[in-house]
């Protein structure tokens, strides 16, 4: 297959890579990495991209920001942030790839555990994740052509676990490598309108 | 309680009142109608009704708009209608109404049913739901003085059943009045951080 990892320079996007490199033809997208170049916000830009890639087996999106504060000092541009970066990034790369991937072919996207386990400072990530579970979701029924959608929900990785750890207490964190093994699933397998949720502790 | 019920003149809204009417004092906002008008996807309409209102104890919403249509005919600014309004909107009452909110006070929002059991046209709709669905869980554990938030995810109502049963095909619906309950029970109750899903068939 010729897939597409966008953020495949990235903890998960690396170890997908890895993963699906030695049965698969890569292309890595990154917003200043990898083989192509993309700013996920910018529709223009994710149209570019997949002109100049033609057509597609499966397309996984291992990127997308969120901003995370307190609830008290966020205001309705500091949500726009993950809505249009996590969230439309990821939903623009699926509206604008339907046409590019070949039929049978697969989209996976990026969510997380914060929608359905909650920390302090984390209500727009919680806001992103549940919205692109939602998304996905719905796509799925109403992708033709076989077209397939799934998204991967991984809890805190361990390798961010020096970084993030103070801000998920008590959260059991799983290997970017177990969270790839998701994402290896959605496109050599046959499902959809999956939410793949990794190494959760609920 | 003095409670602001947005939207509390549409079907699930006028329930809500009905309920809540003989123990509390009502205010009755709408975006025509009602005791007071408010634009929920303009923040500075938001703002001057609460600056209008002084203290509650209680918010409720039962309003905000999503785009439906068939995922090959959505286009970012179809999604971006929900995310303005029944999302931001919702959102930016309580980012708004927080201070206004005496200690122990609720808010109430609404999502619906579609980011679990979706339906054709229904992928906005799934994203704003997931993404409301999110936030309540996100922000519920964020609130201080005892503030909290809960959200009513109904299937679809018996009362819209001749005009959008055919969307809904196979779906049991569930009379306003039992979606009502949720919202009395999330205001008069001690809960907070539930999605309270009420019709579900799954």
């Amino acid at each position: 297959m010729k897939i597409l990892v966008i953020g495949g320079t990235g903890t998960i996007g690396k170890k997908v890579a890895g993963l699906l490199k030695p049965n698969h033809e890569l292309v890595i997208a990154g917003s200043k990495s990898g083989d192509i170049q993309v700013d996920i916000t910018n529709r223009d830009s994710i149209s570019k991209m997949f002109k100049s890639l033609g057509k597609l087996d499966a397309v996984v999106i291992t990127t997308g920001s969120v901003h995370f504060a307190p609830l008290a000092k966020m205001d309705t541009a500091a949500f726009q942030i993950g809505l249009n970066s996590k969230l439309m990034g990821q939903v623009n790369v699926v509206l604008e790839g339907i046409s590019y991937l070949r039929d049978g072919g697969s989209f996976t996207l990026t969510s997380g555990i914060l929608n359905h386990d909650p920390i302090v400072a984390g209500s727009s990530a919680a806001m992103v994740n549940g919205a692109i579970d939602g998304f996905v979701t719905g796509a799925a029924i109403e992708l033709e052509r076989g077209l397939r959608i799934n998204v991967v929900s991984p809890t805190m990785l361990t390798e961010s676990e020096p970084t993030y750890g103070p801000f998920f207490a008590g959260f059991k964190s799983v290997p970017a490598l177990d969270v790839a093994k998701a994402f290896v699933k959605s496109v050599e397998g046959k499902q959809t309108g999956q939410i793949y949720r990794v190494g959760y502790n609920l």
